[in-house]
């Protein structure tokens, strides 16, 4: 029988982890580096392991009870099979359940309940639980899908700085400050965005938003733009759901994103009840305790 | 002196090349295949020359004047330094001067007039002549340029399709049949658009466009956004030119977009005087035979 539970919330930047007793109460965490299973999954299951033993070590127990101890991982790519065989392979637990990122967010943000939850970071994604199944709704990337994240709303700040630089749109602080750095020179911007990757695009965001704050008229015509697809989203999202139980905004932009909002959205949304690691946790007291009764208690 | 000029339009899928008189009255054409200085310089310069020899066969002359004739050449890529170096050590013409590939389409459009152009290809650009002086708006490429172009409506198409695939926007003929052709498999199409390149998004415009005229609703609403963005850039080319002589549309969408442009815009629309290679003959008139009077009728 397994004494302790191993949550895994694998994210590109860092790797969290926490170890609980059988009822899921957390009794320790540990956080290494990037854990991400498509672009590096050698450095990912190194991180994997060594947060899970940084967890048991700060709750006090011994970093060879990890192995015996089931484990669910929260992982983006885990729908992407090649990536779950590798790991699968080579993970240091006996037992294991691979989930996606996001899933690990909505149980931690809303726990067992129907509701939904926005990831809105350098990407988008939106997830509804309606009687208990869950639905994936946008998402996809940044090349064509992503619509309201920072990646989205960096690209769309640059093509605007690009038109007010030729007149074709009205220059503004933000369109005259992007281009200052870029030297004025619009085939430097190109460059940049040649070789750009979604973060490069989404480290614009935050200062597409302070413009908008200052009442920088692009700025704000962005954000309008970028909210108004969320809204989008969200209206799909109460179509599946009903419309029921709390809707969380999360990731790096979910503190901004809401003045921006309709206010049949804005009236919904609550704080998450916890994080993705959390959730992570509740996702391995269910699961494998459920698997346990099934066993027989074994 | 000069008996005979020469004019090259450089493109990317094909080269042309025609050879004229003293006055500019065209004698011969010839076409081989593509001369991209920037991505394949090599076959460029083989095409140029190749153009050049079959216009001089095909006007009667021998393929031994082509050195001594001086010629213009309108390319793609000519405000990149390198490229143009390059080139310039190695074309088989005594005398040359390189243009845009722009240029030379005003130039055959609308002759020595003031007045403007918009090319809607797969690419867009927009350049206007006012008093003599030569404005390029817009342009920049796919990635954060290009509005209106036939790469940014198939772009926009395919974002469109899985917009509606999440059930965020309604679907239509249009949106069902572009992700039927990914097997309504989201992945597929994400996995088509990270390996893309303009052209492959170019491809779905003609198709964009044919639903647009079944009255599909996703496919209008795309033309209409596209077309709102080619008025905005015709605004500022009536701003920068004064609204003075014709404008012109050429480029792979030409006839397609009228009847999408604004009232204000589409009276204003004339049919281009003359094609590409037409102006860069006429260039070449004007470019050498002023040069000959400056140095004194060598």
């Amino acid at each position: 029988m397994a004494d302790y539970l191993i949550g895994i919330d694998g994210g590109g930047t860092s790797c969290r982890a926490a170890v609980a007793d059988a009822s899921g109460q957390i009794l320790g965490r540990g956080k290494c580096g990037a854990s991400n299973i498509l672009t590096d999954p050698d450095t990912a299951l190194k991180n994997i392991e060594q947060a899970a033993r940084l967890a048991f070590t700060e709750a006090g127990l011994g970093e060879d009870l990890v192995p015996s101890s089931p484990a669910l991982l929260g992982v983006a790519g885990n729908n992407v099979a090649h990536a779950v065989d590798y790991i699968s392979a080579r993970l240091p637990f006996r037992r294991f359940e691979i989930v996606s990122d996001g899933l690990i967010a909505l149980q931690g943000a809303i726990g067992n309940r129907d509701g939904a939850i926005a990831i809105l970071g350098t990407g988008s994604i939106f997830i509804a639980r309606h009687a208990g199944t869950v639905h994936y709704i946008g998402g996809w990337g940044f090349q064509i899908g992503d619509f309201g994240s920072g990646a989205r709303i960096g690209h769309a700040a640059l093509q605007e700085s690009l038109l007010a630089h030729d007149g074709i749109r009205p220059q503004s602080e933000m369109t005259r400050t992007f281009m200052a750095e870029f030297g004025d020179d619009p085939s430097k911007a190109v460059d940049f965005a040649r070789a750009a990757y979604p973060n490069d695009y989404g480290r614009y965001a935050p200062r597409v938003l302070a413009f908008a704050e200052k009442g920088d008229t692009a700025a704000l015509r962005l954000m309008r733009e970028a909210a108004s697809l969320v809204d989008e989203a969200l209206d799909r999202v109460s179509a599946v759901n009903g419309g029921e139980g709390p809707l969380c905004l999360l990731g790096g932009l979910a503190e901004i994103y809401p003045r921006f909002l309709a206010e049949r959205h804005r009236a919904r949304l609550s704080k998450p009840a916890a994080d993705a690691l959390a959730g992570a946790v509740s996702l391995a007291a269910a699961t494998f305790q459920h698997a346990r009764h099934e066993l027989g208690a074994s």
